[in-house]
């Protein structure tokens, strides 16, 4: 089963915005197989705009000009990617990716880019062109590159299906999917078209929907359609945002499970912004070291996928600590059924089950002050034999499961029964 | 720890709506001695407008003069309520639910009686009146006889105090209290008013609020006052109601724990409307058997409180097995973070948690065809050794969770892992 | 034809809220008909409450006993006025107002005394009783004295045809409903009701509905069944709410017509608040001299009914002379069609049409500063011969409509075409 | 001042939609002249699309190549308008529009061409392009020709004071500008920006704002910076429609006067959908006569701009003879003030006012009988001497406004008061 369970990996989007290069691609996979593999990373994922040849920044510039094949499907530009040249796409890259033991993914915006319309291109192996399928009124609030298309149009699905094919050709294994999670209803239609083309491409291809909220409403549309879908708009390393995914978790929790996650979106770790000089909010993570304990203690526990966002080569050994914890990523991998038991908006209790009957139960201080916090055998419906604290590796002595936490700090216990 | 299971009794107010009697709670309350007792059935609960000497059906009568004490308590119609005469309340109908070895409760309105505002009645052991506390803004929209309090009054909190102090001498065991659990926000500070009466009156009171449906935003301020509350309005013998359940029980599941029950209403099975000689819907469930094993499941898998709404003595056989059934009220009783796995208009799959990792799971076919339901391996994250389908006590050949549904009907399995 | 023409008047609100006496009224009356009553002043209207013994302010007392007959209809409390004594009602005092050659009104409450209900008083000449009538659901928000009316019952139209009865042999010749106009649409039919006994009850009786603001949508409706409706809430000498009379004076100027009057409230001139000895918003209308001109010249172009609501025997020279500007209320009674030419938030001017072709041409200064407006001959499709303003009396020089205006003042020209 | 009565004459959209050609504009300016010019007709509008080569229909054609200049600017498409041949636009047209007396109106959407953007052209006489001016993300919901503008950028005001300068050079007299009228919040300030451009241009252009419905809250928006503005969506020959426009027309009155007109859209009266041979609704008005009149005279009542939808030529004598009724225009041209009297779901009333202080008096049969309608001397507020009805020419005998009316039809007074 595809996705089976949530996937982790490295994107590149927190660092390089739309101007993600190949060395960087390379360079932090060759980081992941070396210090993260060990421990279930595997996705290596170009985000935005690697077909636009003059992108600096996380902005878009309207009417640039994009790079794409005479059927209007986007390709690398070779400035930025240059083993894609003379056609090869993306081929060589995603190469070099599995040679390493990874996987390899692209980002793609819905539609088809508005010149390929404007020009009439051909759908290749199709007698559609590529303006049989856009549709002039739909496009996207934030990025100016394509046009919707019209999903009731057989051209709209030669397009996608054509489109899919040569990504598997190229040997992608992940597309993130933007402008399209949170688009619904006028999107759902679009959703299927693009799901039945990565089904049917020929190779297995993880389908991640963006960009949030996806709406709560719609939850088994997605979980028919996408293995993840994002839950919020973009995560960024600010202690509100943090904070809100408290709420979106708890509503979502229920719909986690093998071939469709929930994604509260990439991890704001490490070297952030790296496209930036002079970032008023520099590069480097703001997130305190107890802000990430939580932060990675929650995704873990309502077994969001993780993607990491920063520049994987200049990890600090607190970072790498935390992307490594082994334990912490065994709740993501092996439990079922996690849920808050209480949440007020000073803390928050979460517990998740494991196959064996044992738990493991997450104690959340969302104040800014100190304060001890205690989980009674009640709340859990049973009586903790051991416990054992994750972040510390503390025993608890008497199977209380109570700390003193610091502000927006997590205790986590694996708990046995 | 107070209601640290679901609770689960009998109610009077499917079979006898405003007009219930004291030989029937009596005649109630021994059946359920006998026959229901040894499966956890332990609440007897009287319901609304046991005070009115006049209610004879589900109706109100707008007016009515309530029986009531010289401090604006009400206290038993006489007439209907022998035992009540000489100002005894319902000290001795509870001391006789109590020798039966079962729990006693009443239903109450929020607010105090009009008359006792109108007449200036003074609150016990207090310097007030009720008009001190009476709100003359706050009535009601379906049920004639109170005013609500002005929630932020010395006067108010006096009151709520001395009523709950009045119930608890007599002996009450469970209040549910009425026009309230939908009434946020307006009603949030009344809520804790009450509940602070009831905690503080020197008996445990189970605190069950009502009509539905409360708000899922206020959820752990429900948590936090109430033990139970409902999660829909009156729910009776209809599919569509029945089928609507799937959707609020999807919600509010992860908000079940000890001590705190989203309630998704009373059991309207076997004998219904026994105060309504020609009822077009009849004087029995209009449920079919499949329904009611639907019904059941759900109930048993969301832990929902179970309140029998049938008048016991006329149960048929099918009906005493439905209450039973001490494999399916081991869900009720012994299970933990229960939750649906998918839900389409056509079926639904709930998968529910033991301490000792093995599980319970449900295949709901909510179509009006016949269906098989096939429960994935995958979607477990586990693989089942043994399944035992509760219903039929089939044991499952070879693991697989598989099972053809009639229209409406249920299988539900007890699985080792 | 019944209110061919706004009706004017004083009410007793603005300076004796629920406590207005006899020799109040008498006092009023007197100044009225020797003062007023050669400029059109008619009406001398008793407002809320006048059957309550303790009413002291503008507040009401929760619960307290109301003088009503046999049948729960509200009579005059005989300590507040005398000649009410035995039975007489407002018999004596209607008398004495129609001796000074003006007419009589009171405020009533819609619906019946609570009390009347719990009590089952008889409708008088009906088989049915004030419990029949009355809605226990249906209270007004803000007093607490009476219950809504089930419109759909034989009971209710019985109690309104048998109330009007009364007043019309009182002498009453306009009674002002309150708890109404805003209450659509659960109020429409009761607004029938009532506008029917007016019109059977064998007396011409103006009909007026309070509080605004009524529903514009509406308008048609409160048309036919009341002579003059509300607009606003409640309005007092504060500057923000006559700036706000100016948007809805726009959207209502055109249902202005004989028979039916949007009514922008009561003129808080003069000694106010007369029932307080130290409100923080003292005796005196707080507003200025620039303000009264500017509330009376839009009320009168916007054809308002006008009711005085200061105390008239503590009227100043000045207040006088602002209720008895012939020319000003000449467009009050003589003109049609009047409506805003251009609004914004600085300025406002409105035109009003004659039998014969000529013009009231008003400009406002809205703003906080001195400023010169100038109405151009093209807005108003016509060139002027002659303008006179008729505030100052002053004949413009050369029919240029232009003035400069301090804040809050306006001119207001009588313009020959 | 412009538009200082509102704007009469015809607009090819009914007809010809956006296929309209030179040989037909002047074909209908040559009627005009001949046979409306006498009665106050005189604009002479080309509808939407005459830039874009193919066009055949109503209906646009996506990514079609538009014909601009190397501005960016929309010319004619010369394979429709020959004499735009060399570079001259609409100049000669124009001339020849003028040569008849008459004046000459052009369509244009908001924003600029999306492949003058694409393309970056230079915008005249700046440093700026079109890129620079156009907004990716601002596309019309039902056009698919244009970019709207980022109205905050000196580029977008250089593009339409360089636009109005190109159409004022050809000799344009009337702009409609579409995709802008309802589009408030987001247009406000493109409303402006094109409205400067237009009243900086040199030469006097009336501004009409299109499509409806315009937002009535933006009443004084509109007044100050647009000639005419549509208060529905597009009106066609549909009882339904017509009906509508009661309620518009009784909501926007007031804001009818010299220099801003809301506009009820075109007249389809005559021959309609000429560009399709096989319409299902034909290509005749389905309008029936006494619809015609009373759309005609709700029209001239409100003040609505009167455009002619119809080709002119093959206007049949009813046709020309509801479009020449002398009396009838006259409200249209000298009248103020007007507004309905009543309004219910079977009839209305409206009433104008002239100069003189005589009146018009329109009564409308809007049900689907045959009904007597009168109106009292008392609405009006003043007695008739005489009234003469202008659809049959009939003098009323006894200065009784009343009329039996057909399903859908008018009758209309001239009163002398």
């Amino acid at each position: 089963m595809l996705a089976s369970v949530p996937p982790m990996g490295w994107n590149s989007w927190d660092c390089y915005g739309a101007s993600v290069n190949e060395e960087t691609v390379r360079r932090n996979a060759e980081y992941m197989a070396k210090y993260l593999k060990p421990f279930g990373w595997e996705y290596v994922v170009v985000d935005i705009e690697w077909y636009q040849p003059t992108a600096a920044t996380h902005e878009y510039i309207p009417f640039a000009a994009l790079n794409m094949d005479e059927y209007g499907r986007l390709i690398p530009a070779e400035n930025r990617f240059p083993s894609a040249a003379g056609g090869k796409g993306f081929g060589p890259l995603a190469e070099f990716v599995h040679s390493l033991g990874l996987k390899f993914g692209i980002h793609i915006m819905r539609g088809l880019p508005r010149m390929a319309a404007h020009q009439h291109l051909p759908i290749y192996g199709s007698r559609y062109t590529c303006s049989d399928a856009a549709n002039p009124a739909d496009v996207c609030a934030w990025n100016p590159d394509m046009y919707g298309l019209r999903a009731d149009t057989p051209a709209a699905k030669a397009y996608y299906d054509r489109l899919f094919q040569l990504y598997a050709e190229w040997g992608v294994d992940f597309v993130k999917c933007d402008d399209i999670a949170r688009e619904y209803p006028r999107c759902a239609r679009e959703i299927e078209l693009i799901s039945e083309a990565s089904r049917n491409c020929g190779r297995e291809i993880v389908l991640s929907l963006s960009p949030g909220p996806a709406p709560l409403e719609r939850a088994e549309h997605l979980k028919k359609y996408a293995n993840m879908w994002r839950i919020t708009d973009d995560f960024w390393d600010e202690w509100p945002l943090l904070l809100g995914m408290f709420e979106r978790a708890e509503k979502w929790c229920i719909h986690s499970g093998p071939g469709h996650w929930p994604d509260a979106d990439m991890l704001p770790v490490g070297a952030l912004r790296q496209c930036y000089p002079d970032h008023p909010r520099g590069n480097w993570t703001q997130f305190t070291e107890a802000e990430q304990r939580t932060m990675m203690t929650l995704w873990c526990m309502m077994r969001s996928p993780l993607m990491i966002g920063g520049e994987l080569t200049k990890n600090d050994p607190f970072t790498l600590s935390l992307l490594t914890n082994k334990e912490l990523l065994e709740i993501e991998k092996n439990t079922a059924a996690s849920r808050p038991l209480c949440r007020d908006e000073k803390s928050c209790v979460w517990c998740a089950y494991r196959q064996d009957g044992n738990r493991y139960v997450a104690a959340f201080n969302l104040s800014e002050e100190s304060q001890t916090i205690r989980v009674s055998p009640e709340s859990l419906e049973a009586t903790p034999r051991t416990a054992k604290e994750l972040w510390t590796g503390r025993q608890s002595m008497d199977s209380a499961l109570e700390a003193n936490l610091g502000p927006h700090d997590v205790a986590l216990w694996a708990v046995e029964i």
